[in-house]
């Protein structure tokens, strides 16, 4: 039987929800103090660049660093992915606890939704070195595809929440174990 | 039963095949003519900035306009596309005719091998106005995702090659019928 | 005895005079018809992002290629440079035309007023390829600091209006003849 | 009489000096530390963008935050400005330090020179956000132009060395006085 993903599903079509939470991807260059912040999100701009024409719904849950992220921001965050009327939510994140909060939206157990996590190692404001327009886009694509659970979406490829570790010196997300 | 992509299935791990034929995404602005004109691609490029970390097999079939496409070069993208080892297949085309080479590569019958086209309606030389890099991170998911057959990825979504038209007017891709 | 530009003489300081006439400079790319095309000019947004504290007033004549540029839309260039009210103007046109334009101005004898034209190769629409940028800050530059007359600024460099010609292999400006 | 830059100077035509010293223009964002760092210059790619036709020999003297510059490094700047066999001298520089270095460049008193000193308030690495391109045309501009002297070249305008200072609260440079 083939997974039929809900968005292509033609009765009782859905959005996609896209929930910020900040992290590198939506930093930008205070040129005054030559520190990175936060201002506004660039994912209504990302869509519209990228022609999207999917029903999506965006909402900015916070705007932090993943580092400085406490259990109250991830609260907010399992809380709005259980009341989400989608079933299908991307979430942009900060890439150093990416896989913690994958871990908590885990042991939260929310059923029946795909939830996705993205982000990005360069700012999207700083232009065309940016990986964070490519990975909106492998987001987008597989929260639509993949079946109900937790993912993080990173290097153009998706990870299961347990089986994923971004490697600190690389910046890459790697499997934590090539078993068979 | 749920669909396991290949390239995460550990046991015969293939990487992914990318075919180029051309099409907008890849063309330049020839500063002389005033002209649009292909030169090198640039996917390995766009790869590296996505931080893509999967298996990637690149290789140039053509490099022409969609309009321009005849059934000589259709032959050609078959012909690669039936002989490839993986069992997963990018294509990027120019936007105006992919309907048409989906038609065809459906036609062809290939088992067992998801195709995916996509193209961009702005070059990716232009900079950020270009809708390139999020359509490349949105079809190295879908390719990934989705069962075997052969689709069109654009705006951010599947299309399944039998459903799908490009709006003129627009530059929207949408299916042909939104029957339930 | 030194050359006062004017915008540094503290006695009568005037702002510096833009004149936009369109040129590759604010072409746009149709993605629906894949051709160059003018919308909004792109000077106002050019002149913020490059910090520029000089007082300047900005006026459309017109947005034409210079290659359609008629007698006409050159009277309305010379008209407008001798009403304007500033010693310093620079205007914005297309390559192709520029040393005929220069030519005219030039005959035109508008005393005492540095009119310096310049243009881009690449539309700065089309993203870090473009010329345009750099051409402007030349042209900021050169307006503010040579003496009266008529001067192409290409290629950071200034090139007087009856010594300059534009080479069609190379694209770039050059002078007619090297002798000293 | 009018002042004849160099550089159109047929008899005895030299090129144009550029001396690399690091600062914000040539910064790159470390995407593992999240930090602001000195790879290699882009200078030598900006000029080939800006398709720049004057023979100008590039030097990198040092790769600092101006914050970090100390004597030694001024006295390489002072040393290699005095040893040039060019009378026209560009130095990008911090812009946070560039008023000093202005003043000790003046104070070793380098006769028939015309050193400008330039810089950027965003990396030019991080796109088209930065007014690093716009910067380096006018910086070209001015130093061709102006008579022998120290001079910084920000906004779109020239300062003498010793009449301007910068805002720290806007990040532009501005004459300490406004007398006539």
């Amino acid at each position: 039987m083939k997974y039929i993903p809900q968005s292509q599903n033609k009765i009782g079509k859905t959005m996609i929800q896209v929930f910020i939470t900040g992290g590198t991807f939506d930093k930008e260059y205070n040129f005054i103090t030559g520190e990175l912040y936060f201002r506004d999100t660039h994912l209504k701009e990302m869509f519209g660049l990228g022609r999207c024409t999917i029903d999506i719904d965006i909402k900015t849950l916070m705007m932090v660093d993943s580092l400085e992220m406490d259990d109250e921001d991830r609260n907010i965050i399992v809380h709005n992915c259980r009341k989400s009327k989608s079933d299908q939510i991307l979430i942009t994140h900060g890439t150093d606890r990416m896989v913690e909060t994958a871990k908590i939206l885990a042991a939260a157990n929310i059923e029946g939704k795909t939830i996705v996590l993205t982000g990005a190692m360069i700012p999207y404001a700083f232009g065309s070195s940016s990986d964070g327009f490519f990975n909106l886009g492998s987001a987008m694509a597989f929260v639509q595809t993949l079946p109900p659970g937790v993912y993080i979406v990173m290097n153009g490829r998706y990870f299961d929440w347990d089986n994923v570790k971004k490697n600190r010196r690389t910046g890459n997300f790697e499997e934590m174990q090539f078993l068979d």
